[in-house]
């Protein structure tokens, strides 16, 4: 895939920090780069969990130069206890971005759901699915936070038209409408 | 004052970020070292306007090697529309001192105007005016966001005892009679 488009995704989290990267061919077939997952113990200070994030972000950023970064929005109406750590967390990964001179974007997790599955409010498990078909996978990408990252990551592909900066291929399809038809026709292969 | 205990304070934001520096002796009095608004506009994507508060943070660490850093605690119950880039300027700020090797401490609103002004609901204009009476400053600090650093710098120094780690001193006042007693002290000066 030489002229994929090579997408870091992210799902933000101090416990967890979700990672996905994939390549996106011009044809929009996808295929998976990197999964994983970043952690920080909850026993260590704020700075130092976010320093572990950091580290763990910037590792794969090094390893993959993906061409762009997809981090989920987070949202202050999220009623989580965790959602100033996972809104750190985002900023973290904006910010390094920003530093390997990688344009980001971000997503609502209804967009992403929408992409993946075709509407906004499909299940989790729907949209794991839908993750593991596209990226022809055996098994669906555990944690959740893996499996998010991933969906993140296709969403911005497929969102953008494939492309880094974000401007989107002319058609009478919506995105969602685009992304479902060509999830299927690639389920079917 | 060569014992002094330097505090780098943080009133966390995206479009102004307030940086104040102080040195704090053993018995307690203060002195300004530094202090000033990093900023970013408004207009560039959310990745380089962090790298931008990332810069102007790192500057302010690199150039005055601070003991401990002291960042304002966000809150998700605060309903500004900012609040998530406030919250990820903390983040910034709480990762640059952990990879300056720097301890990083929060503290709430309520506990920088009780430490500075005697009591938690003090007005904004009281505790500007008390910051300006301790580092003995003609004018008030302005912008806001630049008192508001200094009171959290202030805050942290003395309720940590003057210590970049933060045990307090063993005393029989609780941490707000002892900075408004102090604080009443130095004023009289």
């Amino acid at each position: 895939m030489a002229s994929a488009l090579r997408v870091l995704g992210v799902d933000p989290g101090l416990t967890r920090c979700g990672v996905g990267v994939i390549d996106v061919a011009p044809n929009r077939a996808a295929s998976l780069v990197h999964v994983g997952v970043v952690r920080s113990s909850p026993d260590l200070p704020i700075e130092r969990r976010l320093k572990a994030i950091a580290e763990g972000i910037r590792a794969v950023l090094d390893e993959h130069r993906p061409h762009v970064v997809a981090v989920e929005r987070v949202f202050a109406q999220n009623n989580r206890h965790s959602v100033m750590g996972t809104a750190q967390a985002s900023g973290i990964a904006l910010l390094l971005a920003a530093e390997h001179g990688v344009p980001a974007h971000t997503h609502t997790p209804s967009e992403v759901k929408a992409a993946i599955s075709g509407y906004g409010s499909a299940d989790k498990r729907q949209v794991q699915t839908m993750v593991a078909r596209v990226l022809r996978l055996d098994a669906l990408p555990q944690p959740a936070d893996a499996a998010d990252a991933l969906a993140l990551a296709l969403c911005h592909a497929w969102r953008s038209g494939g492309t880094a900066t974000g401007g989107g291929a002319v058609t009478s399809l919506t995105p969602a409408q685009r992304a479902w038809a060509d999830a299927e026709k690639l389920a079917r292969r």
